[in-house]
């Protein structure tokens, strides 16, 4: 957590909170319904619930917040210079939600001068919340989340999307990585990083993540106490490789960075 | 679905009601707590959770239905030669379960000489319940559960829990379908096949599974108009080999069946 206090006004955290019921509002009308869907030039599926929970949150910001950027994975990005810029995945686990699964999220981050100072991870199907914001400790469902400690990365509880997320030059790292831990999980999404913050998973790791995936992520996880970085151990920004490591315990987070970053036999 | 009607009393079908409910009771109180995980011979995980919800069960069975066979499996069998043996499985997904993902369910399946009649997927967090019974349709919330058509292998969604499923000789017929289908996702235990039995996946496919993973799927699977077997087309039963392929369109399973079949190159 940053030294300096927030930089995050209570009026945009409260604004957040609109901008995720909106989104949800979209989601839980369209979830386990029969909706078209399209694939993307990458392959990856994208819906109208996708489409129409961004525009809603767009729609807020441009109405309450129209000097603030915008970044969202639909609908592309406005005025990324301006001092606050609004990062937005309207459903993080598109898979998961048109397949019927609620482990999908809303994520909404908000970066004041590039750093992410405010997240949320929203599920709105359960109704579960994670809020973050830089200096001031998480909530989840309004109460404070707490990483736990796990000094060992062999008794840890390791999550990630689904092993096809690595290929290339991750096969080698995720192969390490997934044989040191105790237990590797798969299909949370942006779930899993919740999961972390509230003291039940011990590492995420992931990779080919885009910011929108990411930002909202950093305030929600050093919030609880848990450190979230690239597989280089660098802060996570706009610029990032999309590389992503988030641990509960700093010990971990130092051997899992040794796993990934090491060229071992 | 049995052409000779129900063989499956509605006094059963309300007492497998309050089996699921009593273990429910006992999952809320324990999810997301921090409890004591131990390891089973096999290196599974098991929590009070899971005992203390197969003894509520158990504990009703005995004191309501003596007559009744029981198969558990945390506390194993009692008079497996009844007419009517209860299989059950506590906590379908221990490690979702202790990592905090509500993606676990309850399992209750009753066998009527060997054949699963009754079964029973129970999700105590998010509170859902799929019901199903030879030769009735399957309900999910109490309404009626339908399947959905895919004709194509390679327009299907398939989840199965974790591709650490599959070793030795099922690792070629496992490649073989995830490289067949359109999107394979990971990690919903006995959720996958309720999201099938309400038509938003079409395939699930996995190995290593106990009686207590897949007896209770039957009835769920086959009132919703869907086809459950082994890897070899063969119905389920005690006696399986573990090996299960669910479907919701038959000329899917087909092509299923004859991938996870062939010695292909």
């Amino acid at each position: 957590m940053s030294g300096h206090g927030t930089v995050c006004p209570q009026e945009f955290i409260t604004f957040a909170g609109r901008l995720a019921n909106a989104a949800g509002e979209v989601l839980r009308r369209y979830f386990r319904t029969p909706i078209a869907i399209d694939d993307k030039s990458d392959a990856s599926p994208v819906t109208i619930a996708d489409r129409e929970s961004e525009a809603a949150m767009r729609r807020l910001i441009a109405a309450h917040q129209p000097q603030h950027g915008v970044f969202g994975e639909e609908q592309g990005s406005d005025r990324l210079d301006a001092e606050f810029v609004w990062v937005l995945d309207p459903i993080d686990g598109t898979r998961a939600f048109i397949t019927g699964k609620p482990s999908f999220g809303v994520l909404i981050a908000l970066l004041h001068q590039g750093r992410p100072v405010l997240g949320i991870i929203d599920q709105p199907i359960i109704g579960e919340r994670w809020v973050g914001v830089a200096g001031m400790p998480t909530t989840f469902q309004g109460r404070h989340a707490q990483v736990r400690a796990c000094p060992r990365l062999d008794a840890a509880y390791l999550y990630t999307t689904a092993p096809e997320l690595f290929v290339g030059d991750d096969v080698a790292p995720w192969a390490r990585i997934h044989d040191a831990v105790k237990h590797p999980r798969y299909g949370a999404d942006c779930y899993a990083y919740g999961l972390l913050a509230i003291g039940f998973v011990d590492v995420v790791v992931e990779t080919t993540l885009k910011p929108y995936d990411y930002c909202a992520l950093v305030p929600v996880i050093e919030g609880a106490g848990g450190i979230i970085t690239d597989w280089r151990g660098q802060s996570l920004g706009l610029d990032s490789d999309g590389r992503v490591l988030a641990c509960g315990d700093r010990r971990t987070h130092a051997q899992a960075l040794h796993l990934l970053a090491s060229e071992q036999a």
